[in-house]
């Protein structure tokens, strides 16, 4: 019942080789710390793509159809810069909106810096994966998986088909 | 000028009689304790079907293009289960996305309990229709209501055509 | 390097000289004393289209696509009556999403009327242009612009592609 999660780097800096990947190790060892409030985790995999809507199309239909993890977090691509398309590809990956998520992550974030704003992350289900884009700055993952964690695991539980999380109250 | 209203449960269990329906009633008496504050309310319409996007979707637009119904109230199938499917119903029947009431309903919801935010309620304008989903838990319809109430009366008024209503402030 | 704002002023009533364009002059105005906290602004466009799907429509792509402005207001036209169409022709020109703008106009039009709920105002980008609903409020415009103020400017340099931009915390 432990449930398998998977992290993407989306980057052109660090695809290229031009710079280290922060936020992957960062967004692992919140998931790793966070393990206990979500009934068991373990980081299954991770990866480093480029901001190219397809290249993270690929890895979201890979993790998702053929792996069959518990849930994605993708880490960058979520502002509004030419290069930034994490958030359309994920909402043409997924089948099923989630945007209370998105909600508390937004209202959480703009605790700490009113730039939080920018962000244009995008969250839902594809089958039984839970997709979720968080920014690419290192803290920001923490704020936003802070935000997440007092519904995350009843999420994950229902995203998986458990019965028995499913008439929690106010869903 | 008295707005027609028509509520739709969700639900597995209830439609196939293996439950009582405890969403339906309960909103039924909520609409009608605030009727005085929406101008005058009477609920011309109750159903029952089971978690099926089509016979979800068919309700909706009878209601809608040939009752003409003012306003419908879906309780449950909001949430993250596979089985959930009342937002993806609604999303494919309205014309119109009205995402400030969700807004109210999420931040209303979000002070009873930290897991409102697993809610994936739509809710929009089909015609002279107004179509706001609900959770099936019978106090989360209470909740969602009062933080609707505030307004909920201009939107009627608004999506029925009433020209008086044209220019409130903020829209 | 500054910033090249156009403003549609949308209003069937004033379009068709039944009535003052109250709106566009003070969202001009608005614009102008928010300038410095913008990093430079000039109103570049003012245009009055009645409440008409094609007319937004086409007056988003010239200013967008031929002009290249930064930044384009919209005023009015984001309720909940049949004639209320700016968002559905702001959704089907834009690009990508930007929701958290979305967020914080809405969160602090609610401090100031309930009534704010009922907006469905949308929000994004088209090519280099950054496109806003407001609403048709002339006081409103100013409460939506002081909403965003804190990181305007910096989603401006964004949509611009500013590199030095590209990594803002939360993003
Ligand atoms: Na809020």
């Amino acid at each position: 019942s432990e449930f398998r999660v998977a992290i993407l780097t989306v980057s052109d800096t660090v695809a290229a080789g031009l710079g280290p990947d922060r936020s992957g190790p960062r967004a692992v060892s919140v998931v790793n710390s966070s393990s206990e409030r979500l009934g068991g985790t373990s980081v299954v995999a991770t990866a480093v793509v480029p901001d190219d809507e397809q290249k993270i199309k690929n890895m979201l239909q890979m993790w998702s159809d053929v792996d069959k993890v518990d849930l994605i977090l993708t880490l960058g691509g979520t502002g509004c810069t030419p290069r930034d398309v994490t958030p359309e590809a994920t909402k043409s990956m997924i089948q099923k909106e989630t945007p209370g998520l998105l909600y508390v992550m937004m209202r959480e974030s703009l605790k700490v810096t009113p730039s939080a704003m920018l962000s244009r992350a995008a969250a839902g289900i594809r089958g039984s994966t839970l997709i979720i884009n968080m920014p690419g700055n290192p803290n920001a993952v923490a704020e936003c998986m802070e935000a997440l964690l007092p519904a995350l695991k009843h999420a994950l539980k229902q995203v998986r088909g458990d019965k028995r999380e499913k008439h929690p109250r106010h869903v």
